[in-house]
């Protein structure tokens, strides 16, 4: 390799690692912080560099968060193509699920719903939490779709049936220290399951009798 | 009545009545900008008082809040006395739980996501939090106490099995304006039938594997 080009490359590793440090620090002072009451500025000084030098980099707060977005959906990938080398596509799908949720930090949960509370008032973040939900929604119901066992099975309404209990994990991770996701994922397998093989025939919501 | 009685009574429900007025407004205020932008001032203005006035029925935002969800509470209450006179205690669990989960209103959904997030940051907020589904849960383990039918209930698992889901639901509310509660609420149903009749087993779950 060239001098030059060893230095190219130098240079654009650096940049790639400046990128990733400045996303580090973005995760932190939003955690802490908000994403609303976090600007630019507090960015560069948790980051240690110039707001000018940030601004190289991500020219908005939007463009911050749209970062961390890319990097999860990276993380995703080589998590999957990970489980993907190792196992059938049932077992991955249901491994991916379960450690997603089993082991997402305390900090990542408060930042997604920090993100869902500002996507409430800001139409920025409503459209990027939006695509993130539609890519997550779109992933799944193709893997249900792949996966089910019966014709019964309807890969959309198994979604739906999942979507309000893996958003409640995340509350329920950013909200207590010592939450135990265990049972919360036990049961996501099992609706899967049940989904997947055509018997998530849930009885219709009954709104003024238990029966 | 005296007359003197008679102003004392007015002077009374007048007051009670500035109070519902300025709940309101604050849970306009907290709904559009957030309970951390919204100042005592904010609510003074949204509520058409003098900031003096506000702080003789409120001393702090938090406060404010702490009187919201006393009026959740007691909206609650007269909700469950209504149906308690109406019909049996399971009905009742499952028509309260069903009317919450498919009536909470888009703002109120909003304002709890906030609170939660607010909560991760302020003492004063997590605290209230943390009381609110305390009550909750104490509540809700005690109806699975008198409703189980089976020695194999386990009122403390069931809840823990319906707290991700319930969660899940106030965040889809909060973040679909054209959400449908009502798969969610039928499985919610389905697993305090199946928890009240001893049948919740759940599976552990698995992180590696899919069966």
């Amino acid at each position: 390799m060239s001098a030059a080009a060893g230095a190219v490359i130098d240079a654009r590793s650096g940049q790639a690692a400046r990128r990733e440090h400045i996303l580090d620090a973005a995760e932190s002072c939003f955690v802490r912080n908000g994403f609303h009451r976090t600007t630019m500025q507090d960015l560069a000084r948790e980051a240690s560099m110039s707001p000018g030098n940030i601004y190289r980099y991500f020219d908005s707060k939007e463009a911050v968060v749209l970062g961390l977005a890319e990097r999860d959906r990276e993380r995703g990938a080589v998590l999957v193509e990970a489980m993907e080398r190792a196992g059938d596509k049932r077992a991955v799908l249901m491994g991916v699920l379960a450690r997603f949720f089993l082991e997402i930090s305390r900090e990542a949960a408060v930042l997604r719903l920090d993100l869902w509370v500002e996507a409430t008032r800001n139409p920025a973040i409503a459209d990027l939490v939006e695509r993130g939900d539609e890519e997550g929604r779109v992933w799944l119901t193709e893997m249900f779709d792949a996966l089910k066992t019966s014709p019964d099975c309807d890969p959309a309404a198994l979604f739906d049936a999942i979507a309000p209990l893996m958003k409640g994990m995340i509350v329920s991770r950013a909200l207590s220290p010592g939450y135990d996701a265990r049972p919360a994922v036990a049961q996501l397998q099992s609706l899967i399951k049940a989904g997947l093989s055509g018997a998530l025939a849930l009885p219709p919501a009954d709104k003024e009798a238990g029966r």
